[in-house]
C-alpha cells in the first residue's frame, strides 16, 4: 500500500451524506489524489447508513468507496460507527442513554451520549463492530482502525452507579477502607456498604474529594473499558491492523496515559487558535500537546483531526493566514508525528459543522487559496517520507500529571479564584524549549530513566511513587525543579502530615510552612540573593501563589521582594547525592522561568538542539538509525537568522542564514 | 364615538384590582379624561374575575366600568383574557401548563404558562372569548379586541411534540424529506419516521440546525394559530370590531410577519431605554421597529403600550426626562402609528410592575411632573386628528428576516462570539434615515415593488424566492446594497454548493471566496480604490467579518487596508440590467454606512425629505389624498437649525428657523 | 470550671476523625493548654459516629474526649450533630432529605440538607439530642450548648408546602386576605384556596413579591422552630446550660433577629477577607456585623467561629500577616463579644475544609508562626479578663431590617442592576464609627429608646411600627438621619398611597416625588446651598439613585448639580417636635456621610469616645458596674498618634502617644 514508509496525509471523509451526487463522489477522488492524500478515515458516524434497521447491515456502499480508493492507491483508516448511536437503538433501548449528573435520562441526540456500562449498548457494538471487522479486515487497502470517536463524558445511571460501586469494592476492599481514604468522619458522611456510595451530584454529594476523584477515575477507567471491548470485537472477528482512537487537546475526561496502553497508535486532534496570540506561543502550547501525546508511548503518533481552513465552533472562525497551514502540518512531524490529517475532505451541507474548513468546500472548486496550499503540504510531506518512523529522543521532562490535576483543582483552596496548573506545566515547557531541548510530556506513571533535567511543576498530589522516583533521579545526578504547592497529598487526596513536599524535604532542603494567595491584582517580586550560584542578576515578579518555606539545608538563589515575607527564600537550591534540586517557591513570570532554566541548564551542562534559540523560532528533532532530522519553524511574520551547528543538509523548505517569515526547513545529519 | 377621526390616546387599565376602592374607581374617569385619553384597554389578565370559578362568568363590574367609559365619551379596547390562566385552570387540567424544554411540566405561575396546543386550553379560551363576546360585541364604547397578550413562549409537552410531527409530516410528506433536508447523516442522526423527531432539549438534541429552525417555525405558527382560534371565537359570536394583539420589540420567537396577515390591525409595545446612550440613536432604534410594525401591513399600527415614566423592569428605572415623553410618543405618529397607549393608567400597589410608571400613581394627585405631561401630550394629539389613517410611502427598503436570524444566529460559525444581526441592519436603517428616507422594514416574504434603493445585510438565508426578487429590482432599474455572508442556505439551511451568495454572483459580479471572523480586539480597513465612482475618499475600519471575494466583473470601489488580503475588494459594485448592485464586504463602521449611502443615494438620484439632515435630527412623513405631513424631531439637548424644503406650514410646534431642544414640529403641505 | 469571669478562647474540634491516631489526640490536649484555649467546641457534625446505626448510641468516645478536657481545665461546649445527617438516616427516611425549588428532591450529600419539617427528622434529632443530654448535661465541664451548626438553606417537599400553606392561614385568616395583601388580581393570580399555594419555584411563579416575601418569612420561621425543637429536647433532658447557634456574616436566609429570642446567647462565625480592601474598612465591615451580633440581645456575644490563619473555601486562601490575628480577636471583643473561637483545633486530613486554617495544621508541629500568633492572643485575653460580661452603651443606632432587604431586593425596581443596600447601610455605619461613636446595629422590631441619633437608610419597607416609632423618635428630641427610598412599602410589600415616606412626611417635611436611576456610569452631585445650617463648603457626588422631593417645610442644606432636577433638594432638615430628621436624597459617595455626620453629631452636641478618629483607626467602648473600656485598634501599616480624653489607664497593649502599626491599646477608666 502507499502509506508504507511514508508519511500519511489523510482526512476523514463522509460519503454517505452524499450517496444521491454520484458525480460529486466521483469527483472527490480527483481533488483527493490531487492534494496528495494517501490515507482516507472513512466509517466515523456511520452506524445510521450501515445498520439502519436493527440487525441490517449495509456495507456495500462502503466498501465501493474502500474498492475506489484502494484502486486509486489510497489507504483506508476504518472508525467503528460508536461514537452516535442511530435513533432506533436508542428508542428501544432507553437504557443506551446515558443519564447527567442531575439524574435525568438524556434524549437521544449529540454524540458521545451512551452509556459505556450498558450492557445492551455494548452489544450492538459488539455486533457491528464484528461485522465491519469481518467485512474489511481483510481488505488490501485498510491500514487503521480508528475506534469510535473523541471518546469522553460521563454516566450516573443505575447501571453505571453499581459499576462504580464495584470499582470501589476492587480497589479498597472493605468500606472501613473507603471512608478512611476519603475522610468520611468529615460533615458525617460515613458508608456503611459499598451499595451506598453515589456519584457526586449538583443535587446531591460535591464536597467529599476522594469521592470525586475516584468517581473521575472510575469514567475514565470505564471508558477504557469500553474502547477495550471494541478492540477486542475487532480482534476476534480477525482484524489484524494498528488501532488507535483520537485524543483531544488538554482533555480532562480521561487518564490519556492508561488509554494509551490498550492502543497500537495514538493520535489526536488539534486545533490550536492561531492568531488569537502571538503564533507562537500557539505553535509552543500546541507543541507541548504533540510531545504530551508523543510520550505516552514514546512512538510516533498521528495528527489525527486538524483543519485545513476556519475552525466553525471555535468562537471566531479565523481564516489560516498563508504559511500557517504548513508550519502547523509540519510542527506534527517535528513533535514525532507521523501524520497530517484533516476534518474533513469535504464540507457537510448541513448540520453542526457545515463551516468546519475542509479540503473541499461548499463551492467546489480546486482553485481556491486553501486547496492550494493543501497540495504544497502534500508535496512536503512526499519529500519527508524517510522521517516517517524516526523518534524523539528527549533529555528533558516535564510531569504533566491528569489526576494531580483532578485532585488539585477540586481541592479547595489556596487559591479558589484559579490555581494555574496548565500555565506553570507551559511555563517550564517554553523554558526547556528555549533551552533548545527535546522534551517529553510525561505523567506520574511513567519511569524518570534517561533524562538529565526534570521539571516538576505544582506537583500537588504524589502517586504511583512519584516521591521515590524523583529522589532516585536527583541522587542519580539528575538535575530537577520542583515548585510550590507539592507533594501535599497521597493518592487519595488525603494531605500527607509531618511536613511537606512529602518525602522529599531532604531532596529538596526545605519543608514548606506556608502558603500565600495573592489577589489577582497583586504580586510580589522574586530578588536576587546576593552571588548566588546562577548569576542570576534581576529582580523577577511572581503572582496568585508564594510559598513560604523553612530552608533545611538548600541554598537561597532568590528572595521575596516583599510583603511581610519579604527576605525569605523564592528560589533554592540543594544538593542531593550526585544531583541538584531547584525549588521554585511562587507562580513567577515566564522571563524568571526561561532565563533560570537556561543558567540551570548551562551550570548542569546540559546542552540544547541550537546554541540560542532567538525569539518566534521552534526547533525539535527526530531521529532513526541514521539520521538526526532537525526542524526550526519560523512563526513570526519576520524572517529570523539562526546559527545552524555544523554537518546539517536541508531536506525540506529555504535557507540562506534565514528561516523566512511564517515558515519551516528541516534538515538531516547523519548520526 | 370619539376616537374616528382621531389620533388614539389611552392606556391599559386594571379597574379589577380596585374593586373596593370605589372612590379611586370614580376618580380615575377624572384623571383620564382630563389627560384626553379617548381609549381605555380593559380585561388584560382578568380571567381570574371574570371567571372565578370554572363556568361562572362575572361580566357585571365590567359592563359597568365600560358604561361608565361610554358615558364619560371614552372608547374601549377589550382584551380576551388568556396571558395568564387562573389557578382552578391549572389545578384541575395540568395538561394547560406549559413543559419546559428540559422537559419537566411547570408550576403555576407566571404569564404565558400555558401550552398552546392544548384542546382543554383552547376550549376554555373558546368559552370565555364566546361569552365576552356575547356580552361586548354590540356595546358601542368597544372600538377593539386585543386579542390576549405579548404572545410568546413555547412548550415542550407531548402534546406539542405529537402536534410539532404533525407540522413537520405536512411540511415534508416523507420522513426522507425530512432527512435530506436536515441533513441528518451528519452525527448518525436520521429519523426512521416522524414520530421519532422529538423537540430541541438541552438533555437531548441541539446540534441540527433544521430541526431548530423548523422548531421555532412550528411554535411561531403554532402560537399564531392559537390567536387565530381567539379570533375565531369572537368572530363566532359577533363580534366585528377590528383585532389586534401587542407585539414587542425585536422579539424572536414568532414570526410577526405571518401573524400579521390574521390581524385587522397590528400594534406593538415600545420601551427604549431613553438615555441609555444619545437619546437619537435610541430614537433611531426604535424608530427601525416603527417602521417594522408599519411595514407588516403597510398601514398605520397602534402603540399599544409605552411607559410614561420608568419602567420598572429594565436594568436601570430612568426617569424621563422632560420633552423625552412628548417626542418619543410623536415618533409613533411621525412613522405611522395611529395611537399612544399606556402601560398603565392606574399603578397597581403590590407584585412584578408595582413600580411601572404609570398615567396616576401611587401619590395619586394630579400635580405631578409626569401627570402634567401627558396631558401636554393629550392635547397635542387632539391637534393632529386629520393625520388619522395617513400612510407612509417609502422609497427605501431594509429587508430584516426573522427566519434569516434564526438559522443564522443558530448556525456554528463563522463568528459563534457574535455575529452582529441587529447592529448590521440598524447601520443601514440609519444610514437610509440620514439621507432623509422614509423607509420601509420588511422581511423576506415581502414584495419589492416601489423601491428605489434597498439594503440587504446579512441575508445569510435566502427563502421565498429571494434571490429571485432581488434579481428582478435590480435588473429593473433599482439600487440594491447587500452585504457579506449572504446566500449562504437554502430555507431548511442546507449550504448552497457552487458559489455563494446564491444566484446572484452575476447580479453583483463577484463570488466570496472565504469569510474571516476577526477577534473582539482586531480591525481591519477599507481603503478608497483610486478614482471610485464613487468618490470616497477617506478609509473606514471594519470588524468582526471580511469577506475576501473573486470579483467577475463588479468594480472594487474600495480595498482591503491590511492582513495578507490587504488590496483585496473591500466595496463593491456592479451595472446588472437597469439597475445596481453593491455590496458591502466586511462589518464596517456606522460613518462608512451613512457615507456611502449618501453617496450611493446622490449617484442614484434618489432624493431624501431634507436636503440634509443634521446630527441629532430625525425626519418622517405620511400622506393622505390632499396632504404631506412632515415630522422633525430633535433629540439633542440644543435647538438645531434645519433648513425646510417650500410649501410647508406648521402643523405642531414651535419653528423659527430652528428646532428646540428635545421638541418636534409637525407641518403639513398640500399634495 | 475556668471560662468563669475570663474571656472565652476556644475552638471546634474532632477527635472522632483521629481515633486511630491515640498519640495525636494526646499531642492536641498540650497544644491546647499551651495556646491557652480554655474552651472547646465538640460533637458538631459527629452524628454518624454518636449513632453509627439508628438506635445504637456510642458516647463513650466523646466521654473520654470531655473527660480528658475536664481533668485539663478546659470547657466544653457541646453540639448537637444535626448540622448533617449519617447515611443510614437518608437511606431509610427518604422524606429528610430537601426537595430543592425545582421540585427535585436531593440525593444524600453535604451539610444542611435536610427537611426542618420532617416529622422522622425531628424525632431523629431530638432522640439524639435527648441521648446527648441524658448523658452530658450534669457533666461539670460542659458549659454551653451548640445547637447545630450554621442553619440554612429550604426545602420545597410536600410537607413543607403543607407546613407554608398552615404558617399562611394562621398569618391571613382567610385567602381573601391573602389575595389582598398579595395583590394577586395582578396577572389573575388568585387563589380560591390556601391549599393551592405553592412555594416560589423557577418552574412556576417568581412574580409575586408577596408570596416571595412570605415564604422567605416562612423559611425563617421553620428554621427557627426546629432550633427550638431541638433546644427543647435538650431542656427536656434536663440540660441547663446555656444555648447558642453559630449565625453567619449578613446572612439573608434567617431573620436572625426572631432567631435570638429563643437563644441563651447569640454566637457568629466570622471570616473578614483581610488584605483584599483596606484592612480598616475591612475590620468596620466585620466590626459593622458585630454590632449587629450584639445588639441581636444587647449582651455579650460570642465569636463562635473565625480562622487563625487562610480560609480555604474563598476565593483567595489569603495568609493573615503579623498582628492581624490579635486585631481581629480582639474586635471582637471591642464590641462586646466575650470570645475569641477558632474554626478549628486540628486540620482535617481530607474533604472539602482540609485546607482550613487551624491551631495545629498538617505539620504538627509548634513552632510555626501561627502557632506562636495563637499563643500571644491566648495570653492578651487571659489579661483582659475583667472585661469580660460587660456591656456596650450605644448612643447611635443604625436600622438595618433583614425584612426590608427581602422585600426591597425582589422587588422590580427602581434599580435591578443594584440597589445598594448593604452598602447604604455600611456607609452610615462607618460615618458614626467616624464620629467616634458606639452603635447599635438593630432592625425594626427594637425599640428606639435612648439613642441620640438613628440612622435609617434605604427603608424601603416600614413594619413593625416604623413610622410611629421614628415619630415618636424626632418628636422626643432625637436626631433622625432617612435616606431615599424609604416608606415605599408595607408589611405585605403593598405600596403605600397618597405619598412617601409614608406616614413621616410631615417628620421629615417632604414627600418623594420621582426617583430617578442612573446608569453604572451616570453620577450627579449635590452642591452645597447657600448659607446652609451645618455649614457645608463642598460639593458630593452621587450615583445610582436619586430621589426627587417636594418640600413641605423642610430646608434644602444641599441640592443637586446637574440633569433636569439640577436646583432640586439633596439633602434636608426638618425640625419636627423636639427633634431633627434630615434626608438624604441620593446614593451619596462615602465622603459625603462622614463629613455630613459629623457636622450634624456637631450641631445636635453627640459627643464621640475620641474627640477625633484618625484614618485607620477604629474606637469602641464597652463598660461594667465600675469601669469603662475604650478599645482603640490601628488597622494600618503606620503608628498613628492618638490623642486620649483624661483619666484612662492601659491594659492592654503599648502606647506612646501613638497606636502601633496593625495593634491595638485597650485603657480603662474608672466610671
Amino acid at each position: 500500500m502507499s502509506i508504507k514508509n511514508k508519511l500519511i496525509y489523510g482526512g476523514d471523509y463522509y460519503p454517505e451524506q452524499w450517496m444521491d451526487h454520484p458525480k460529486i463522489l466521483e469527483q472527490d477522488i480527483q481533488f483527493i489524489k490531487k492534494a496528495g492524500i494517501n490515507l482516507i478515515t472513512v466509517g466515523v458516524f456511520a452506524w445510521s447508513v450501515i445498520e439502519p434497521k436493527e440487525g441490517e447491515y449495509h456495507f456495500s456502499w462502503l466498501e465501493e468507496i474502500i474498492d475506489r480508493l484502494y484502486e486509486n492507491e489510497i489507504s483506508v483508516m476504518l472508525a467503528t460507527p460508536s461514537g452516535a448511536r442511530p435513533k432506533w437503538l436508542a428508542q428501544k433501548y432507553p437504557e443506551a442513554l446515558r443519564v447527567n449528573e442531575g439524574r435525568q435520562r438524556n434524549l437521544f441526540g449529540e454524540r458521545h451520549n451512551h452509556c459505556f456500562t450498558s450492557p445492551v449498548y455494548r452489544e450492538k457494538v459488539r455486533k457491528i463492530n464484528t461485522k465491519l471487522a469481518e467485512c474489511f479486515a481483510g481488505h488490501p487497502a485498510v491500514a487503521f482502525w480508528h475506534i469510535s470517536n473523541e471518546y469522553g463524558g460521563e454516566c450516573h445511571c443505575p447501571l453505571c452507579q453499581k459499576a462504580f460501586q464495584e470499582w470501589l469494592r476492587k480497589k479498597y476492599g472493605t468500606v472501613e477502607k473507603l471512608n478512611k481514604a476519603w475522610w468520611t468522619r468529615f460533615w458525617s458522611h460515613t458508608y456503611d456498604s459499598f451499595e451506598e456510595v453515589e456519584s457526586p451530584s449538583s443535587v446531591g454529594e460535591k464536597s467529599i474529594h476522594g469521592l470525586n476523584l475516584d468517581w473521575k477515575r472510575f469514567v475514565s477507567d470505564q471508558t477504557i473499558d469500553f474502547m477495550r471491548h471494541e478492540i477486542q470485537a475487532l480482534r476476534d472477528a480477525g482484524a489484524k491492523q494498528p488501532a488507535t482512537t483520537n485524543m483531544m487537546y488538554d482533555f480532562q475526561g480521561i487518564n490519556y496515559g492508561k488509554m494509551a496502553e490498550y492502543l497500537d497508535i495514538v493520535s489526536w486532534d488539534s486545533y490550536p487558535l492561531w492568531g488569537k496570540k502571538e503564533d507562537v506561543r500557539i505553535a509552543l502550547d500546541n507543541g507541548m500537546q504533540h510531545d504530551y501525546m508523543r510520550s505516552l508511548k514514546h512512538r510516533p503518533f498521528l495528527l489525527l483531526e486538524s483543519c485545513p481552513s476556519a475552525t466553525n465552533w471555535q468562537g471566531v472562525s479565523k481564516l489560516k493566514k498563508p504559511g500557517v497551514l504548513m508550519n502547523a502540518s509540519l510542527q506534527s512531524i517535528a513533535h514525532g508525528g507521523d501524520s497530517v490529517q484533516y476534518f474533513q475532505i469535504r464540507q457537510s451541507r448541513g448540520s453542526s459543522e457545515k463551516f468546519h474548513g475542509s479540503v473541499i468546500d461548499h463551492y467546489g472548486g480546486a482553485d481556491t487559496r486553501v486547496f492550494l496550499e493543501i497540495c504544497q503540504v502534500g508535496r512536503t510531506l512526499e519529500s519527508l517520507s524517510e522521517i516517517a518512523g524516526s523518534d524523539v529522543h528527549a533529555k528533558a521532562a516535564l510531569i504533566y500529571d491528569i489526576e494531580n490535576r483532578w485532585a488539585m483543582e477540586d481541592a479547595q483552596g489556596p487559591r479558589n479564584d484559579g490555581l494555574y496548573y496548565h500555565e506553570a506545566a507551559f511555563k517550564s515547557y517554553q523554558a526547556l524549549k528555549h533551552c533548545g531541548l527535546d522534551v517529553d510530556v510525561i505523567d506520574m506513571d511513567q519511569k524518570l530513566d534517561g533524562y538529565q533535567i526534570i521539571a516538576a511543576p505544582m506537583l500537588y498530589m504524589f502517586r504511583s511513587d512519584m516521591e521515590g522516583k524523583l529522589r532516585e533521579f536527583v541522587k542519580n545526578g539528575g538535575t530537577l525543579i520542583m515548585t510550590y504547592w507539592s507533594g501535599i497529598v497521597n493518592e487519595t487526596d488525603l494531605c500527607h502530615l509531618g511536613g511537606t513536599p512529602h518525602d522529599l524535604t531532604d531532596v529538596l532542603g526545605l519543608r514548606s510552612e506556608e502558603i500565600d494567595g495573592l489577589y489577582d491584582w497583586e504580586e510580589n517580586t522574586a530578588e536576587p540573593a546576593a552571588e548566588n550560584e546562577l548569576g542570576i542578576v534581576r529582580p523577577y515578579t511572581g503572582k496568585n501563589l508564594c510559598d513560604l518555606v523553612q530552608l533545611k539545608g538548600a541554598l537561597a538563589l532568590m528572595v521575596y521582594g516583599s510583603d511581610f515575607y519579604a527576605g525569605r527564600p523564592a528560589l533554592t537550591k540543594n544538593t542531593f547525592g550526585n544531583g541538584t534540586a531547584y525549588y521554585v517557591c511562587a507562580d513567577m513570570e515566564e522571563a524568571f522561568y526561561r532565563d533560570v532554566y537556561k543558567k540551570i541548564c548551562e551550570r548542569a551542562g546540559i546542552q540544547g538542539l541550537l546554541e540560542d534559540v532567538p525569539e518566534g523560532i521552534t526547533v525539535n528533532s527526530r531521529e532513526n538509525r541514521e539520521y538526526q532530522y532537525l526542524f526550526i519553524q519560523n512563526y513570526g511574520q519576520e524572517p529570523v537568522r539562526v546559527a545552524l551547528p555544523e554537518g546539517y543538509e536541508i531536506l525540506a523548505g529555504e535557507y540562506e542564514g534565514a528561516v523566512a517569515a511564517m515558515s519551516t526547513v528541516v534538515w538531516k545529519r547523519r548520526k
